[in-house]
C-alpha cells in the first residue's frame, strides 16, 4: 500500500494554521482575509501535487485529476469557527491533498467553503453538488455583521468566477476526514471512527407570550409569566425526553431570553432555542410528535406558547462499501482501535451523499472539544488517520 | 373638614406631566433635563404655597413650613420610570403640596430624588432620613449610561448645595399617597388601599458552572449542561414555593442567560436573577432557606450551582395609628369601597418609616398597569384620594 509522508503532511498542516493563527487555534472566518489568502495557498499546493486547481465563484479551491477515469473526490472545509481550532476542516483538506499526491492519480481534491455557516448553509459543497441555487447566494448575509454574500465574495475576488459543479459520471464518491469533536473515541482508547451516518436535526425557536407586569405589585394568581412558561416546558422536554429517545440522541436548549429580562419584571415574553439530532429519520419525526404534545400542553396554562420551526436536516447515511473499506485500512493500521459510530455534527459529506456514495472517518479530538482554540489532536493520530485515509481510498479505487 | 380644590389638583398634575411628556405618559429620569425642570417647578410651587422652598444636595425639592410646632411630612418621588407613567411618583408629591395648600400649616412636602433608582436605591429619601453616606454618593453611576451620580449632580447644578436631613423632633411622621400598581383595588371595585406593611424583598442571582460542548458530538450522558441545571432548579421553585409561601408572597425569576448562548451549543454557563418579597420577616427568611436547600441539591448534579445575594430589604410595618386615621377617612368619602392591604412594590415610606412612624394609601391603577406609558387612574379616584389624604393629615395633627 502507498505510504503518506507524515512531515510534508504536518508541515503543509501548519503552513495553513498559520494563516490567521489565533492563540494556539485559527480565525479564519469565510471570505475574510485571511480565508481567501488560505484558499490561494491551498490552490497552490493543488496544482503543485499535479492537478488542475481553481477557486470558483462560491469559494471552492478544487483540484482536478486531469488524467482519464472515473475519480475519487477527497476534501473538507477550508474555513473556522470564529477563533476556533486548527483542525476543524483544515485537517480533512490537508489529509486529500496528501491522498492525491502519495496515489497519484484518481484523486480529486476540495477544499470547500462555509461549512461552518458563517453566510449560508454549506455554501461550497451544495454549490459542487449542483443544490445551491442562484437567488439563494442573492438572500445570504454574514451572521456576524450582515455583510450581504454577494458583497463578501466580490471582495474575496470570487465573484467574476464560474461556480463549478459535480458530473456525476465523473465520481465513484466522497470521501472525508475529520476531527470527531467529540470523547467517543478518545474515551474508548480507539484511534480511529468510521462514520455509519452523519445526524438529521430538527430546529425549533419556542415563543411564549404572556403579560410583563410588576414583580412586586403583581399577585401571583394574576400573573401570565412567560419565563414560567417556558421553565416548565423546558423541564417537561427534560423529564419526557429520556423516556422517548434512542440510545445516541441528543437534544440541547442552546438558548433562552426572558423580556424584558429585568430583575423586578414578571417577563412578559420569552423564547427557547431547541434542537434535537438522530441518525433514525422516523425516531426524529416522533420526537417532533412529542415535542408538540409537550407544547399543545403548555398551551393549557396562561400563557400563548408557539412552535417555529428553524429547520430540519435529514440524517445521511454513510456508503457500505466505503465503511467496509475505511473498517479494513483501520484494522490494518490500529488493530482493534478503531469504531463505527454516527456523526453527531453535521459535515460536506452529508451534502456530497445527496450525489454520490460518501464515507467518513474520524481522529480523536483531546478532551472531546472542538469550536475553540484549544482543539487538537497528537500528531500520531494525525498521521494515524491520514494514512488509513489513503489505503481506503487506494482500495476503492484498485477496485474500479 | 378642610375640602381640596380638585381643579387646582388636576391642572398642577397636568402641569408636571407636561415637563419630559412621553405618549401619554412621561420619561423623566432621575437629574435629567427634564427631571431638573421639574424640581424647580416644584420647588416655586411649594413657596408659592408659603413653604420655605430648598432643592437640596441629592436634589430633594422640600418645602418647610416656617410656623412653630412639629410636622407631618408628606411627599413622594418626581422622577418617573424611563418612558412610564405620569402618576407614579408625581401624584403624590401634588397631593402632598394640596394637603399643605389645603390645611394651611403642619405639612412639610418632599419631592424625593431618584426613588426609581435611576442611580441608587432611594437616595432621596435615604439622604433626608439620614441614611446615605457620601462614599456611597461617590460610588453610585446611572445605570442606563454609567455617569457617575457626582458628575449628575453637577451638571443638574445640585452639587454646590447641602443635603438636608430630618430632625427627628420636627416630625410627627410621614405620610405617602401612590398609585397601586396592581389591579387589587380596580378588582375589588375599591377605591382606597390602606398599606399595611411595604414588603421585604430577598434577590439573588443564581450561577450555574457546566461545560461548553458541541451539541451534536457530545453525547447526553457526557455533558454538564448549565442551562439543563437551571431549568431543573428553576422548575423546582415553581413546584416547592407554592408550598411554603404566604397568601401574598410573590417571587420571580427576571432573567435567564445561557453562555455563550447558542443554538449548537451545549450552555456552559448560565445565570437567573431571582426575588421574592413579602410583609413577614420569618416567612422571608424560611423561604431563603427553602431557595438554599434547593440549590444545595441541585448541586448534587453534574453542574457546580452557586447562590449570590443581590439584596435584601427589611418588611416596613405602616404605622397603627395612620392607617386607622386613613382608615376612618376612607370610610367618610368611600364608604364600604376601601381595604387594607401590603404594599409588593417598594415606596420612599419604607425609609421614612426607619426614621419616624410612616403610613401610606394608595388609589387604583387601570388594569393594574404601572412603569408603561399607559400607566392611569381616573380623575374621581384622584380627587377622592386626595380628600382622604387631607381628612387623615388634618386628624393627625388635630391629635397632637
Amino acid at each position: 500500500m502507498p505510504t503518506i509522508d507524515p512531515a510534508r503532511l504536518l508541515s503543509d498542516l501548519h503552513a495553513l494554521r498559520a494563516i490567521g493563527a489565533y492563540k494556539t487555534g485559527v480565525h479564519r472566518p469565510t471570505y475574510g482575509t485571511d480565508d481567501v489568502r488560505s484558499r490561494h495557498w491551498f490552490a497552490e499546493r493543488l496544482a503543485q501535487a499535479g492537478l488542475t486547481a481553481t477557486i470558483d465563484g462560491i469559494g471552492n479551491a478544487i483540484g482536478h485529476d486531469p488524467s482519464p477515469g472515473r475519480k475519487l473526490l477527497l476534501g473538507s472545509h477550508l474555513e473556522t469557527q470564529n477563533r476556533a481550532g486548527w483542525l476543524d476542516g483544515a485537517m480533512g483538506a490537508i489529509f486529500a491533498l496528501e491522498v492525491a499526491r502519495v496515489l497519484g492519480r484518481g484523486i480529486d481534491v476540495a477544499g470547500w467553503a462555509d461549512e461552518e455557516g458563517h453566510y449560508g448553509s454549506f455554501l461550497g459543497s451544495r454549490s459542487y453538488a449542483g443544490l445551491l441555487p442562484e437567488a439563494e447566494i442573492d438572500s445570504c448575509k454574514s451572521v456576524d455583521d450582515g455583510t450581504p454574500l454577494r458583497t463578501a465574495l466580490q471582495t474575496a475576488g470570487f465573484a467574476g468566477a464560474p461556480r463549478l459543479q459535480a458530473d456525476p459520471a465523473r465520481y465513484i464518491g466522497y470521501l472525508e476526514a475529520h476531527i470527531e469533536q467529540g470523547a467517543t473515541l478518545e474515551d474508548a482508547g480507539e484511534k480511529i471512527g468510521i462514520v455509519t451516518a452523519i445526524v438529521g436535526s430538527h430546529r425549533f425557536r419556542i415563543v411564549f407570550e404572556g403579560q410583563q407586569n410588576h414583580a412586586g405589585t403583581t399577585r401571583m394568581a394574576a400573573r401570565r409569566d412567560a419565563g414560567v412558561a417556558l421553565i416548565k416546558l423546558a423541564a417537561a422536554i427534560e423529564d419526557r425526553f429520556p423516556q422517548v429517545v434512542g440510545p445516541r440522541t441528543v437534544w440541547t436548549t442552546g438558548r433562552i431570553t426572558l423580556d424584558p429580562g429585568a430583575p423586578s419584571i414578571v417577563p412578559g415574553g420569552a423564547e427557547m432555542l431547541f434542537q434535537f439530532r438522530d441518525t433514525d429519520p422516523a425516531l426524529l419525526l416522533r420526537l417532533e410528535t412529542e415535542l408538540e404534545a409537550l407544547v399543545e400542553q403548555a398551551n393549557q396554562g396562561p400563557c400563548r406558547v408557539l412552535i417555529a420551526y428553524r429547520g430540519r436536516s435529514v440524517p445521511r447515511q454513510m456508503d457500505a462499501g466505503f465503511q467496509a473499506a475505511l473498517e479494513r485500512a483501520a484494522e490494518t493500521h490500529a488493530p482493534g482501535a478503531h469504531q463505527r459510530m454516527p456523526s453527531g455534527a453535521g459535515h460536506d459529506a452529508q451534502i456530497l451523499a445527496e450525489a454520490m456514495p460518501s464515507g467518513m472517518l474520524f481522529v480523536p479530538s483531546i478532551g472531546g472539544i472542538s469550536h475553540h482554540f484549544t482543539e487538537d489532536t497528537s500528531e500520531a493520530d494525525i498521521v494515524l488517520g491520514c494514512q488509513v485515509l489513503t489505503d481506503a481510498a487506494a482500495e476503492i479505487l484498485a477496485a474500479l
